[in-house]
Formats: structure tokens, C-alpha cells, sequence
């Protein structure tokens, strides 16, 4: 079966259209929702197309399979990212390294190259958080960093749970979990993704290779007060959570910013009732932070959470912090990493500020990622930019990188 | 026609249980919501216990009524107020005035009272604007303050309009607006409310006069900033919207507080995306502001402005600044509150600080309020409260004042 082989930019080009949020800006995929369900039948289209089997998992990994030798489907060499996207999102995280690895096995063809194992292309569901709240969701289920029964209860913004979301898209809520059989398959894995920074605009390449990925944590801030009449109460009566978040949201930034490499932000701050006329009686604060030493995390978030109790004593209000999620720092594999340099001797190496559900994958098999330049740095908003040269520049190293990997010698297994 | 007569706690421990709101605690009863739905139904069957005809007028406004003798409705004494509630606002915000209105028409039948004209309860809808965000929205359409096709197309958080909502309710959008043949039936309008601060607990009295309504005004503030990611993005390289928000609603307060009776809340703060990953690309701030000088509204919200954008500019964002409404303040109309305090010479004579539809009616017809004590002192929140005895003084002061203005002189027109 022969087909046109396409670039990365082409098959981008496909899914211009989908998901886009007309409000927010840029794009909203969110897992098993309509725009995320139209972007896995164009991956089993593209598959189709390369005479790729398709299969979703027990926890919604979609994978294209090219079997090796007698079929085997074991120590394949595994690529790919995921779909979805955080809300109003851009068009490349995600997506890029998706249709990177359909747009390398094209290259790959072009090159009359024979595998001696298998190759498969993977998208991860929820690797945003966008819709449940945890980041990396599906290799989290699937490596048994998360609890099934935990994350089937997680609910989205309109109360439906990852089990109703997964029974929706046809998936049996039962069999969530860690999957060893899908583990085992899996003889290393290489995420091409785009670049959330301006590293490579820096340093003139259009691909890098992933280093590590630095520590991540999110942890929820409830700032109570008390609920009141914003036109009866007087100024001076008041304990108003949503001035104490205020001025905890400016503490939370200063303290990041005393601290070399630190990254904390508030990109979600919820006060309840949340009317324009009302005293809130208390405030939802997510604090995401991040720094590439795990120890310098745990402190910077018991300094912010000190500095919190202080600003809201101050109005009268009360802090709690609950950790919503934590991962630490992640070093890729030094010998798979140490082949991707071999084979792309020119590319730098890059931290990755952003978690991706290769640093997950990292804790149980051989694991590395590839960069794509991002002209504009910008990342999770609707300015994120590739070009289309850079595209298929990252997709051709992705190649050389799996024409590399699918040779006789075996990834090595950690 | 007989039945038993009630009071006003029994009237309302009759809606106790509808529209409770399990996630922010106390109510949620937003107009043409099943909840406001359901107390509709109450008012029309407590209306009909008292042998009262019942009519939902083109905007929406409900009306049981007495007619005077022939059968007049001219010129006829109304009382009442809303059902509708903040989220997770109080029990007695609304409902107690129309509960009190129904237990004062009681009183007046035990005392064997007859009428020389017509006496009508009414429940005014959307005066918080929980649901479409614009308060006093029902006598505003009635009395022409605000537009009637702007009104019709104001949405709710679902992006039901409420030209939608109206005919869900059976409602005729085509003649929402301005109602002079509503208008011209009132003879005097006097609201009883829940009071929304402590000034009887103060004065240990449990039924107060209201002289006035302070001037209100609601502000959007856009902080326009640069969306990024939480992970890539070095502190020093963002411009974060949300940093500034942070800032600005601690400016606001500290301006507030720099002036005498001045009250200014941030009740209801929005990034956009509003993720947990995401630096935000802008943020949304609603200003209330309020002062009993209309003068020095203006004063205040230009002083926050220009803050405002001080202290975005230091964090590179901008800031743009809409008014969503601005009602002036408002004297009740002073023949009428002669007549209330030589029926009621021992109650105390109160500002407000809330709106009310009220003060919107004052623009056209004479106008008057009472308060009833709520000990906490806290409004549009859970812990709004009301004692029964209070609740019945509340009603008792109603009736007196009910029987004397529906003795045969006309309550004087403006």
C-alpha cells in the first residue's frame, strides 16, 4: 500500500480547524471531549493511510503500531505526545509531536529503510490537565503513579468524572490502571514536542535534545475570610479573602523571583460565591512551582505558605495549602540520550521547564525528547509558533533518531 | 374565603428548602432558575390562600393583588420586593419582604381592617443579577432605566440570553421594556428588607426606616498582560496579568479605605485561559464601588484607574476599565417617609448601602423602605439571618404602615 508522504506541516494543516476557541483564543482540546475525539479519528486516519493498526488502550493511550520482524510487537520503539490542550492552548503542544512521528515514518519509507523491531506512535489523553486538573493523566495511569480509583473520581468543570468521560468515548472505566502488558512493549520512548521557551531562538538551531525535565508541583491555596454585602459592610468591618489573595499572588512572585531558576505561578484563582456584589468567603488559589532541584521546591512553597499565613492574618482570613500533585525532577536515560547525540551531533541539550508525559515514562522505561524550535518562546497560548521548515527539520532528526533506535541492537531496559 | 394567618417565619420556613446551594453553602436562586421557578409558585399559591388574583407582567414582575373598592386597582399601595438570590447567597435577602408582605396582609384581616383602595404584593425578578449580572434588572426594564433590547440580550454563564430565559419562562420577549401602565397602578411603592449591615444591632431595634440608598457603580477592569507557560517562561521575562490583578485589588482597598464612607470590592476576579499551567493573558476585575456622594464615586474609581495602571505597567501589562452600571444615590421620598415615621415614631431612620429595586421605582413613583434586623450582621452569605420575632415586628411595622397609607387619601405622586 503506498501513499502520499506528507510533511509535519501538512498534516498539521489537517487539524487547523479543530478545537479552536473562538473566546478564549487559540485552541481548547480537552480529552474525550468533541474537539479531542475529532483529533484521535485523524490519527487513526493517518495511521489508516500508512497501513498502521490502531488500538486504544485500558486508559485511552491511543498507539498506531508498524510490527517488526514476525509481527513482534515487543521492545518496539515507541514515539509520539498527545492531543489535547490546555484551554485556549496553541496549536503545536501536543499535536507537533504527533504528526512529527507520522511525518518520520513517511521519511523513513522514503528512505526504503527496513526495521529490524517494531515502531509505535502513541498520543497520551490529558496530558494538560485541561479538563481533570492532572497533568499527564494517562502515563500516570498507565505507569501506576496514579491511583485509578482516585483519578476516576476526578471531575471536570461541569461535574462529569474521568469514568462518565471514559465510559462516554467507549472505554470500560474498570480496567483503568497500570498497564504492565503496555510497559513491557515499550523498549524506549522518544517525545518530540515543541519548545515552551526561547532556548533554541537563543541559540539559532531549529531542534534540541531534552536533558531533564525540572521539578513541578501544584498546590492548592484556600484563603477563608467572610462572606458579606459588598454595599452594607464598611470597609473596616471586613475580612475579605480575595484582598488577602491579592496580595498573596504578588508575595508568591516576589519570593520566586529571590530564588535562581525558581518559576512560580497563578494562572487560576477562584473566589466563592464569586458575585461582582458580594464579599467573598473564600478564595481558590493554584500555585504552580517549579525549580530543577527538589529540595529548592519544597522550600520556596513552605516560604510562600509562611508569607500566605502573615498577608491573609493581616485581613483577618486564614490560609490552607493542599498539594494537588507533585513531580520531581526528571534526568532522561544517559544511554539513550548519549545515541540521540551520536545521531544528531549538532543539536544542543535543553531543560525542560514543561512536564511531559516522558518524564513519567522516564521512572519505567528508557526514555528521551527532541525540542522543535518555537519562534515567538511563547507556549499555552495562541501566540506558540513553528515553521513549517523547523517542523519538518525536527521531524527528519526524529527520523534519524528512530532509524537509529530501530536497528537490530536492542534500546537497553532500565 | 378564610384561612389560618401566618407569619412571616412560618411563610418562609414554607421555602426553606428550595434552592439551597450544597457546593458554596446557603442559596442559589437565580431568576427563571428552577429554584426562582419553584418560589413563584409558592407566592402565587400563598396568593391565592388569601383569595389575591395573580399576574406575571411583561417584564416579568409578579403581582398579587387586592383591589380597592369597585374593584379599583388605581393608584394602589405596593409592597413586596424579590425572590431572586445572589450565589450562595442569604435566606431572607428578598424573600423576607414578600413573606412579611403576605403576614402583613394577615395582621390587617385579623384587625378586621378594610381598604380604601387597592393593595398588591409584587416580586421583582433578577434584582441581584445572579443569573445575568445586572441588578434591579426587573424594575429597571419596568421604569425604562435601563434598555429593553440591550436587557434581552444579556446571557448567563451558560450563554442563555435572556430573551431565551424569559420565553423558557413563558415570557414574551417582543414586549419586555418600559410599562407605564405598570407604573401608573402604584400609587407608593415601600420594600421591606432583611438590613445588610449591623446598624440595628447597634441601636438594639428590629425595625428601621430607610432614608436612602448610596450611589453604586460596577466596573470591569481588563489587566491585559502576555499568556505563556508556568514552566518555560524565567520570572523575568513575563508580563503576568494575574501579579497585577493581585496588586491592584490591594490598591483598590487601600483607596477605599483612604476615604470616608467610601466601600470598594473585588467580589468576582477572571484569568483567561484559567489554567493551572498557563500564565494568564488577561484578567477581568469587577469593581463595586460605592459612596453616599455621587461625586466622590467618580472620584474614587478615576483614583483606582489611574493606580490601576501604575502598578500594571510595572509588571508590563495594561489595563482598560468599562462601566457595567451606575445608579446615583437615592433619597426616598420625603412626604412619604413623614408618613412612616409618625405611624412608626420609635424606628430608627437608616442609610443603605445595597441597591434595591426600591431605589430604582424612586425614579417614578413615591417610594419608602423598612429594614428588619439580622443580628450577624452579614448579607449575601450563608450566616444572612433573621429572628422570628424580629421577622413579625418586621410585618407588624408593614401592616401599620400598609393600613394607614390604604386609608382614603391618595399617597402623593412625584
Amino acid at each position: 500500500m503506498t501513499h502520499s508522504p506528507a510533511t509535519a506541516g501538512q498534516l498539521l494543516r489537517g487539524i487547523h480547524d479543530v478545537g479552536r476557541d473562538l473566546r478564549r483564543g487559540g485552541y481548547s482540546r480537552f480529552a474525550y471531549g468533541a474537539a479531542e475525539l475529532d483529533l484521535r479519528e485523524w490519527f487513526v486516519a493517518e495511521a489508516a493511510r500508512r497501513s498502521m493498526d490502531t488500538e486504544t488502550d485500558r486508559n485511552g493511550v491511543l498507539w498506531a503500531w508498524l510490527p517488526g520482524p514476525g509481527d513482534s510487537c515487543e521492545q518496539a520503539v515507541v514515539t509520539g505526545s498527545h492531543l489535547d490542550s490546555v484551554p485556549g492552548g496553541g496549536e503545536f503542544d501536543g499535536p507537533l509531536g504527533v504528526a512529527s512521528a507520522f511525518a518520520a515514518v513517511d521519511l523513513l519509507r522514503a528512505r526504503g529503510f527496513t526495521a529490524d523491531r517494531a515502531l509505535a506512535i502513541v498520543a497520551f489523553p490529558e496530558e494538560e490537565g485541561g479538563r481533570f486538573g492532572q497533568a499527564c493523566l494517562g502515563s500516570q495511569l498507565m505507569t501506576g503513579a496514579m491511583d485509578a480509583d482516585r483519578a476516576l473520581r476526578l471531575r471536570d468543570a461541569d461535574g462529569i468524572s474521568l469514568a462518565e468521560a471514559l465510559a462516554g468515548a467507549g472505554i470500560d472505566p474498570a480496567h483503568v490502571g497500570r498497564d504492565d502488558e503496555a510497559i513491557r512493549r515499550i523498549g524506549a520512548f522518544v517525545e518530540l514536542h515543541v519548545e515552551q521557551g526561547r532556548g533554541l531562538v537563543d541559540l539559532g538551531e531549529p531542534v534540541a535534545i531534552g536533558s531533564s525535565i525540572i521539578g513541578h508541583g501544584l498546590w492548592r491555596l484556600t484563603v477563608a475570610g467572610q462572606g458579606n454585602h459588598a454595599g452594607a459592610t464598611r470597609m473596616t468591618e471586613r475580612r475579605d479573602p480575595v484582598v488577602a489573595a491579592g496580595a498573596i499572588v504578588v508575595a508568591a512572585r516576589d519570593a520566586a523571583r529571590a530564588v535562581k531558576d525558581a518559576r512560580v505561578t497563578v494562572g487560576r484563582i477562584e473566589p466563592t460565591p464569586g458575585g461582582t456584589n458580594v464579599i467573598a468567603s473564600c478564595v481558590d488559589v493554584w500555585l504552580d512551582v517549579r525549580h530543577p532541584d527538589d529540595a529548592e521546591v519544597v522550600t520556596l512553597v513552605a516560604a510562600i505558605a509562611d508569607r500566605a499565613r502573615v498577608v491573609a492574618a493581616a485581613e483577618g482570613c486564614e490560609v490552607t495549602l493542599v498539594e494537588e500533585s507533585y513531580g520531581g525532577s526528571v534526568r532522561f536515560d544517559r544511554p539513550l540520550r548519549d545515541r540521540l547525540a551520536a545521531v544528531l551531533p549538532d543539536a544542543p541539550h535543553l531543560d525542560a521547564g514543561a512536564g511531559h508525559d516522558a518524564g513519567v515514562l522516564a521512572g519505567v522505561v528508557p526514555t528521551a525528547m527532541l525540542f522543535t524550535r518555537n519562534p515567538t518562546g511563547i507556549s499555552h497560548a495562541p501566540q506558540e509558533q513553528v515553521e513549517d521548515a523547523d517542523a519538518q527539520s525536527g521531524a527528519a532528526a526524529l527520523a534519524d533518531v528512530l532509524q537509529d533506535l530501530l536497528r537490530s541492537e536492542s534500546p537497553r531496559r532500565v
